[in-house]
């Protein structure tokens, strides 16, 4: 894994969402839960638009999951905007297959099926509904590796998703650098006030002396 | 055992809500949740109508659970719509009496409460509220094995119920000679597809492949 | 753990939860589901009335996680009453430290972030929604100790909370007594009525003759 994407990752979700809003950038996804809990990731997003309506409404040629399951490469996030539908997009081959692929981890706003089996894939996926709605002639797959929308955030091709069983952060490509700087600052400041914790202090305690001492190792948080 | 439960079990939700779509039958069933994830299952609906409002509404003795719980009986899967209210229908003791009796499982478009020991009596339960909201006055039983709806789904009794982790596909009992043989079909080309990409072949291609050699074998998918 | 608010976990929310209706009284939660399923408590409640906003709405210090994190004690439940916002009040290092300290469990009507971290605790955490949104410039302690609501139910400072999987149950600290002398009542005697069953009794048997037996040795449910 890329260096900066593994602090990232490491860094975790909730504090790279707290990095972003000191910058003003509105990159948190919620409600998109990890269909097994334990695991992160931290990578590129390959971008999908999905148009959804109910059976019949497209042909089924227009579901061509190949797209992104043979397409999405070594690292990247499969990300799909299918608008928050109760729809699936893939289910547990394409999955397997994008692993295969070495892709990092799925990110639905829309829904996936086979949810058993999508476990196997041995890599995170996070979506809005796990179910059995399979999407041929719902579906239809507009583009790739274009600008979509994840639970109301934009995600362009490229930004990075980082995530874990508190949600997913969006972080503007343009951003990457200054993003990891500062949330490496806070993982790190914030691992000392666990350990001080774990010792007995208090939590204010804690994050008062915490702070002074990753300050005069590492000079004070800039952002 | 019935074989041709056997065989929707084993081909799983996501497959049969994908026949059903194909057959044009509305079967399939979502936001009922597992109350423990992993187990399948398939059998006939034992189907109970429930009236619900808030405590005091009914007399307690209309609140009568052994109406189904003793009187569902083996491979039946006790299938209740209390439209989709925050209620509890029935708790642990109650779900092991079924079990006891070889209920197959429970779905219920309402709350069960006892979550904890609802895992104790061992068969599938999906429920859309895992609630300690007690039914007692707030429910009235209205009617066992008359036609029902989950989930917008419309379920007559021995119409066959197959879920999983996906969901839940409510085949019509009409039906399930031909869902099933479609059902096995597909399930049994997905087998195969599944071994292909493990194998390191794309999506696309494993699919085209299993789907050549399943048919070589088996003739070609009819509906 | 007080001997009453043992009888009250060891009864169960739901079971607590059915008394209060024999009761009149208003005092069950439901949607705040376990960040960890499996663990049940009872404790006193430390309230917490917290306003929220957007990113911004507030200063930096008017988010004083101290507050509670430092100064609820040993056996006391954290109670926090959000709104139900999407918005952290607070994270894993905040929970360490309370567990630190003794406190029982947590009950967020509102989010909680650093999930994966939540569980090192080893209390029961019960949110709305586990969110990696920051409460920092969204949050503003109001009230530490005063009488909150959380999913519409009035919590007092002193009222007992009770949770398990099930769900939460609210007694209020002058029925005390008599809602565990109730409790204890109906789990003495679903205790025997889960044997009689698991012995092959039907359900309507089992609770018939359950009542009988609990009645003989303990004379009658009085409320």
């Amino acid at each position: 894994m890329h260096d900066i994407h593994e602090r990232l990752r490491s860094a975790g979700a909730s504090t790279v969402c707290a990095v972003l809003d000191m910058l003003g950038v509105a990159g948190t996804i919620t409600g998109l839960p990890a269909i097994r809990p334990g695991a992160s990731f931290a990578g590129p997003a390959f971008t999908v638009q999905a148009s959804t309506g109910p059976l019949g409404t497209y042909d089924p040629g227009d579901f061509d999951i190949a797209r992104y399951a043979d397409h999405a490469g070594a690292g990247q996030v499969i990300a799909i905007d299918a608008g928050g539908a109760r729809v699936s997009v893939a289910g547990g081959i394409a999955a397997l297959a994008s692993a295969r692929r070495g892709v990092a981890a799925w990110v639905v706003d829309g829904g996936m099926r086979d949810v058993d089996e999508l476990g196997e894939a041995g890599i995170p996926i996070h979506v809005r509904h796990g179910v059995a709605v399979t999407g041929r002639t719902r579906v239809r797959i507009e583009r790739v590796n274009g600008p979509i929308v994840i639970d109301g955030v934009a995600v362009e091709p490229k930004d990075v998703l980082v995530g874990d069983a508190s949600g997913i952060a969006c972080v503007p490509a343009q951003r990457l650098d200054r993003v990891a700087a500062m949330a490496g600052w806070v993982a790190g400041r914030d691992r000392i006030a666990g350990r001080l914790v774990r010792e007995g202090l208090s939590f204010s305690r804690a994050f008062k002396e915490a702070t002074a001492e990753y300050a005069a190792l590492h000079g004070p948080l800039e952002n």
